[in-house]
């Protein structure tokens, strides 16, 4: 792309082509908004936008607002077209997008898209053909929808040190967490609701078991930490084993329980990326993220802490994300330039979950004896784990009614509730198995992670 | 620039000169960065940043980590070097700041600066001259310090119609706010306390008379609305006037005070802009905004509602938001490009602030007599002001023990709150200028806005 030909596109009448791959709830919605917008976008990019396909898999559907005569299923004629300036997918999955992003690269386009799994699986060879090629690659609604979050770590914070970001980046397990904590509620129940109420699929478990929040894990620490971090760097587990016990427990030490997505710089200097539920105080920012909401908490040396609130999916959110990266990337487009391409400098290493250090609340089983306490501190401290706060509760029972008596417990027991101090995670899985072993341990430790204290 | 001179650059081992205009508490954090960071930065943008030079008024002043053979007190010669790639100016105010700026564009620097003043007041020039020489202007720092807006707003969300942006963009009144709302405190107190802790200037007129906050809202009604705001287009109001009854009834209505900055549409396509302390609900997501921090709360048509939140000041947040505009200017340097400019198309009219519509909170001191209550739906009635609840409180005097006798008290009277529906502003001024003429109206009538219901 020589200045010449940069200066003939600008001053040309010939409008931009864009195509776009998928027509679902986010593909409608770009598709309208660039019909509807068509003014604004010729006004704010210095050319006009013209929507010339959209591919999907089948053209007979019913789709409102959408020129029927764009549609093609043959996606693949589509981006070997040859003479698109942009190309949208908002399909998802490996391929066939990229296969597709590829193709349309090898043409010469830009490419702005939501797909997340694919960037955090394979980004590099996405990056890479469109280094090589002199092209965009735009991805702000890959990760919490219609939050800035993409720009701001890639650009607003590029002059300072990241030192953390922690998210609510999953729209349904936060609805989902969020009805267990107001209502109490179980959570088979509360899925089975956000089912049928569309908050969550039919299929849960790219949401519930965080597969979906480890993508935008990587995404978001690869950005913060000018560093390659993959969806299978990432330590993951989902919300499926949380308990409305782990919810009250939680809450009467002025916790909420949410699931994050974490990306820390180790004291080290290594990178550390987990997904996972976690207590957070009730008055961190992040506490009071509602529903299907997403928020990004961030630490930075210089800046402090910022956090960014918004919808984090849903077809009119997310739309708005990649008509941002289309403006940005028909401004370039039409001056002959392309964006800074990715950084990935620093070439960290991603520290095993073991090194993790947080604080966590176990909540165990005893038997109610003398010496037991003792017992356990000298397990834990075997292990490296310090004890912040201990608390004994009332024995529970299954059935509240059933009355202690000598026949029924000859051996009474109570619960322990101990926070840790923070501790590393290899330390406290060790500790654990331990405890497991131990005869005054009755039944399997509950452990819950700690963040934000 | 051509692409020419742009590979020279690029392979090149010169350094990016830059210099520093003002080293008080952001500039001088500049200063630190740009040396302390310089592997990133090279990492970063693709090449040495140099500091060559810092303008200040008085080189004998000591400036901790700050390499004093950089000092000069001849600022015009420092911009006039002629070999400077970046200037950045953190003096504030509108001269000498202009005239160095448009010296540094002359020779081709791009620009960086925090300058909201300057914007605000005649970005216009800066801006035009920019363009005219091919070099960028940045200024991420001049609004809401480390709160990535200036970027969301103008790349972000660019292909989504902004609705209204609402903002907490000055620290030191939100301070001063929410010691009157926890501590129930006079504003005079609180300023001195708030002047001794040094979140106040010794002169505060700047933040608690609004003309900061005025300021940044033109900055972001520009960016919001693609037009040409100015600081002198802001309606503007201070919280010199409000008491701690007013934040009292505030909290009785569940609601807190804030200064706010809003800009919006307008039905009829204008844009509204003002500063002026308003009510909000305290469920709303400014309502918790503590201390000095700063928010900003933006409603777009595709992205619903969405609100960031960061430290608004202070040396380091200030020093991060321009770091990340160096990094961003050196990165279009080194590749021989500028950011696109301005976008203010849509040239829209600024509408006067009595076309506002909002709520309004009324509280007057009335007769408590039979009729008055009729008397005064009427006189509301005629301005077309329409009432949303009513409440008649216990009448209060200044002496609390004051017992209520026929001889001091002939007319007993009743004090009370009325919440309006939307009203036009010039409609209540009215209401509120024939109120005053009523004889069962005693004293001044308090009003207060309300926003964010």
């Amino acid at each position: 792309m020589t200045p010449m030909t940069s200066v003939d596109r600008a001053d040309g009448q010939e409008p931009l082509r864009v195509a776009l791959l998928g027509c679902g709830v986010v593909g409608s919605q770009v598709a309208r908004l660039i019909t509807r917008q068509g003014d604004d976008l010729r006004a704010r990019t210095g050319r006009a936008i013209q929507l010339v396909g959209i591919g999907v898999r089948d053209i007979t559907k019913p789709r409102e607002g959408i020129d029927p005569r764009l549609l093609t299923d043959d996606v693949h004629a589509l981006v070997n077209r040859g003479d698109l300036d942009v190309v949208i997918e908002v399909i998802g999955g490996i391929e066939p997008a990229r296969s597709l992003l590829l193709a349309a690269i090898d043409h010469g386009a830009s490419v702005v898209t939501a797909n997340k799994v694919l960037l955090a699986e394979d980004g590099e060879t996405i990056f890479n053909a469109a280094e090589r090629a002199g092209v965009d690659v735009y991805f702000e609604a890959a990760v919490a929808g219609a939050i800035p979050i993409v720009r701001p770590l890639r650009e607003s914070l590029v002059g300072d040190e990241i030192l953390a970001v922690m998210g609510i980046v999953n729209g349904t397990t936060n609805f989902i967490l969020d009805k267990m904590v107001t209502e109490g509620a179980r959570f088979e129940d509360v899925l089975a609701e956000a089912q049928r109420l569309g908050f969550a699929e039919a299929d849960p478990t790219a949401d519930v078991e965080g597969y979906d929040a480890a993508a935008k894990a990587a995404i978001i620490a690869s950005l913060a930490f000018h560093t390659r971090v993959r969806g299978a760097d990432v330590y993951r587990e989902g919300i499926t084993g949380i308990t409305p016990e782990d919810i009250a427990v939680a809450r009467e030490l002025g916790c909420v329980v949410k699931l994050l997505a974490i990306a820390r710089l180790t004291d080290d200097g290594r990178v550390s990326v987990r997904v996972h539920p976690a207590m957070i105080p009730e008055r961190h920012p992040l506490a009071s993220v509602p529903g299907a909401f997403n928020a990004v908490f961030i630490e930075a040396r210089e800046a402090g802490q910022l956090m960014f609130l918004g919808p984090g999916a849903g077809g009119a959110p997310t739309a708005s994300a990649v008509m941002g990266d289309l403006v940005m990337v028909a401004r370039n487009r039409v001056r002959g330039v392309a964006a800074y391409g990715q950084s990935l400098y620093a070439d960290r290493e991603v520290a095993p979950m073991g090194e993790t250090r947080t604080t966590y609340l176990l909540r165990l089983e005893v038997s109610d004896e003398p010496g037991v306490l003792a017992a356990i501190a000298s397990v834990l401290a075997q292990h490296n784990v310090s004890v912040q706060t201990v608390k004994q509760t009332v024995e529970r029972r299954d059935d509240p009614l059933d009355v202690h008596e000598e026949s029924d417990a000859p051996h009474p027991t109570a619960w322990l509730s101990l926070m840790t101090h923070k501790t590393r995670e290899a330390d406290l899985r060790a500790c654990l198995a331990d405890l497991a072993q131990r005869d005054f341990v009755h039944g399997p430790v509950r452990m819950m992670r700690g963040e934000g204290f």
